[in-house]
């Protein structure tokens, strides 16, 4: 039977749902699903389900499905691997569209038994076209549906998570949070029975409230309906970026082991990338940072960094960071250095070729740090302004959170209104002084849509790649 | 004539200080280096120099150096550029040993002032023999002299920073404090007109307190000099570390506006690499960090990674970080996995093949999690184990801070006693309920002697240049 046609809201919103499996043990099914769900808000009909019925959390236990009067929308089975095909069988009869399995115990295991459950709970999707989520993930993280795997922040924004790891996901959305990234949906997807990351990246590609797609992923069944879906994400202009994993062989044996994938070969994937204008990133980390140069940069039109900040060893390892991961830090004209010249006296020790240092002192940001931007952003030799501040500098100029505070606010007052992108690099405080201080000036930047980055490399990496994505846009 | 001979202690260990170019202003010498001096812990004698005498900051202060009848160890100038060489001849007239000449505006400027200022300064240093220390940089930081150029952690460690950069050396020393390393004498030489990195680097190689060697370097005037330094070290089983920049054009020009140095070729620093077996890394953060893997792991015998931890995706992600960065992360034999078949359930979703997600779960790290170290560590099969732990688990699992805190107790009871070396993976906690948790496990954990590392890519970028330094102290 041809599959159930679904669409986001389903998987999403549902108004229904049914936790196959809730423990009659109420102190153990409050960190469990029931609890899991009350806790993140979910505002619909919730049925936890348990042969032994009775109450838990407040809510009333149904014996079985069947038991439930109402429609179920979407249920969550967590069972012994062993139970999931019955369990499946009667959501089917009871026509519950979308069922995630929470539970493990199948093809990941490597062993007979758990392929076989597994292909039994494929037949049953075959036979009677139900939609599932999983095995062996965890499932659903929706912000206005008001469902979360976990105690997860929960704010809407421009970008979706589709992710075939569960700790990973979490991991994604704390990190994304602290850099202004929110992902208002998000979703593991596991050992994929069914539902893979080409239904998944299909359907948020025609989501108008998605404009960024992160996906990561071990292995996809059919590699062909992937590159569709990207495809459809580049059409409609959303952004893709993949973390895809396997590409040695330890990691290609551990994926397996993981959920059940393979890999795919490392040649199809660099085909996959190079036609799709997919971005390619290694880590989860990376993935966040590349959606902070997405959502906060969006496009730069060339590979020409202008680098300003304190201290010329920063700025030197910076540049050389920059060239390393294939962006240039060009040397200025004389007419730009005579420019700079006039804000900087060049025996203080300042540097105005590419890297600049200029304008932030032992007294914080002075007028000259503002003015070189100016001058910098007006002249046709950059494409992108990358400034530096080292939370150490105030530590170094006596401890006055002033120093950061009075530099953000000369960056915050002039950025908007340059002519080129603007990205900013503070690394975390490492200091009991310095920590807070170094976290509000980041809170301040991104409320402002300043991109911060806290390393030169995350920087670096992430801007090149905006290039490179700026450049398949250009050509495509 | 000669230069005067000298040693660390002339250098880090003065007992007195003459402060030339002290201001008048005693609000502003508070944060000059009078008052730099006095917060750092000097406790030799001070003696400010300015034409107007009379007090500062409780000292008395002195017409000129002349004036002063005591013998003056070490004097930092803080002059604009043009009255330096007159103050480093009265410098020599005094027989000050080591002068600092903190102010900048010489070669690194580029104009033909600034080279010809630097020339009248190398000239009296050939003509009189004086030391000196700069000029266009930071000086000196001595944990036992009581002597820093900013508010900077004070304790004793084993480690040794030599730095061209002022800024890069407060961020390394900042960067080093969260992380277990410690540096007891610190110097940043800027321009290096007369003291270099090779002299430096030879002093600290005879000094039996400093096991590791940190060097910063933007370019050097004698590469053969820095040669038999590095050899040095080697023959007296001091590690050293090197961050070389200048490897790409833009950042040799930068380089250049930075301390008028060359940076050198490329070809000829990757020689000196391969011959010296220090330790290159790209980033004051990479310096910090193989300081860790060297001062907590020592060495290790091969590049054989056993990996454990919480998460699937994230196993997936470290093995093939690892990989990259050239280990291994073999799979596990069938006796060693049947091993720990036992103490898990394959239908758990754990994997047991490397790597192994094992006996940490909803409720913190459990027996499994131990006795996992133990098998892995007592086979033949890995030559480090590398655990992960994520932040993120203990806010899925409910959020209670046992969950990192009983980890960590599990590790930290097991790690002494295997005969295999052991290192932690432990991201910053990005929620509010999380960052402190995981910073006091950070320093539970460098308490005992464990290494820590922020990320998977530090922690393998650490290990394997361990690994590279481990088989050429082999091979020589």
């Amino acid at each position: 039977m041809s599959r159930v046609e679904i669409g986001l809201n389903d998987i999403f919103c549902p108004e229904s749902i049914a936790v196959v499996g809730a423990s009659s043990d109420e102190q153990k099914e409050r960190s469990g699903w029931t609890g899991t769900l009350l806790n993140s808000g979910f505002k619909g009909k919730l049925y936890p389900v348990n042969p032994k019925g009775g109450k838990i959390l407040g809510l009333q236990c149904y014996p079985s499905l069947a038991a439930i009067e109402d429609r179920i929308d979407f249920a969550i089975l967590n069972l012994s691997p062993a139970f999931v095909p019955k369990a499946l069988e009667d959501c089917a009869a009871k026509k519950v569209k979308v069922v995630h399995i929470f539970s493990a115990g199948f093809a990941e295991t490597g062993t007979d038994q758990g392929k076989k459950l597994q292909a039994e709970i494929r037949a049953i999707i075959d036979r009677t076209g139900i939609r599932t989520i999983g095995p062996n993930c965890m499932g659903v993280h929706s912000v206005e549906g008001g469902i979360s795997f976990a105690n997860l922040p929960r704010k809407e924004g421009p970008s979706a998570l589709v992710s075939q790891t569960g700790a990973g996901a979490a991991r994604t959305i704390l990190y994304g949070s602290r850099r202004g990234i929110y992902f208002g949906k998000a979703i593991s997807y596991g050992n994929a029975v069914d539902l893979d990351s080409p239904d998944l990246v299909e359907m948020f590609a025609h989501d108008s409230k998605t404009k960024y797609i992160a996906l990561y992923i071990e292995g996809v069944k059919n590699g062909y309906a992937l590159f569709r879906a990207a495809k459809k994400c580049l059409a409609n202009g959303k952004a893709l970026i993949i973390l895809k994993v396997g590409s040695t062989e330890a990691a290609r044996q551990a994926v397996t082991s993981h959920t059940g994938a393979l890999a795919g070969s490392e040649q199809a994937w660099e085909a996959f990338f190079a036609q799709t204008g997919a971005i390619r990133v290694s880590t989860l980390e990376q993935m966040v940072e590349q959606l902070v140069a997405l959502q906060f940069i969006s496009r730069v039109r060339g590979r020409r960094i202008g680098l300003i900040g304190r201290g010329g060893g920063p700025g030197v390892i910076a540049t050389e960071l920059c060239e390393k991961a294939n962006l240039r830090v060009p040397p200025f004209s004389g007419a730009l250095r005579a420019q700079l010249e006039k804000i900087t006296t060049a025996s203080a020790g300042s540097m105005i070729r590419n890297p600049v240092e200029v304008g932030v002192g032992r007294v914080g940001a002075q007028q000259g740090y503002v003015d070189a931007f100016k001058m910098i952003a007006q002249s046709e030799e950059v494409d992108l302004i990358l400034t530096h501040l080292n939370p150490e500098a105030f530590i170094i100029y006596g401890g006055a959170p002033e120093w950061l505070n009075d530099s953000i606010s000369a960056l915050l007052g002039v950025f908007k209104s340059l002519p080129k992108p603007v990205a900013l690099v503070l690394p975390p405080g490492e200091t009991v002084e310095s920590k807070d201080i170094v976290e509000r000036a980041w809170d301040r930047c991104l409320d402002e849509g300043l991109a911060v980055f806290r390393s030169y490399e995350s920087a670096a990496s992430a801007i090149s790649k905006l290039a490179d994505y700026s450049e398949f846009l250009e050509r495509v």
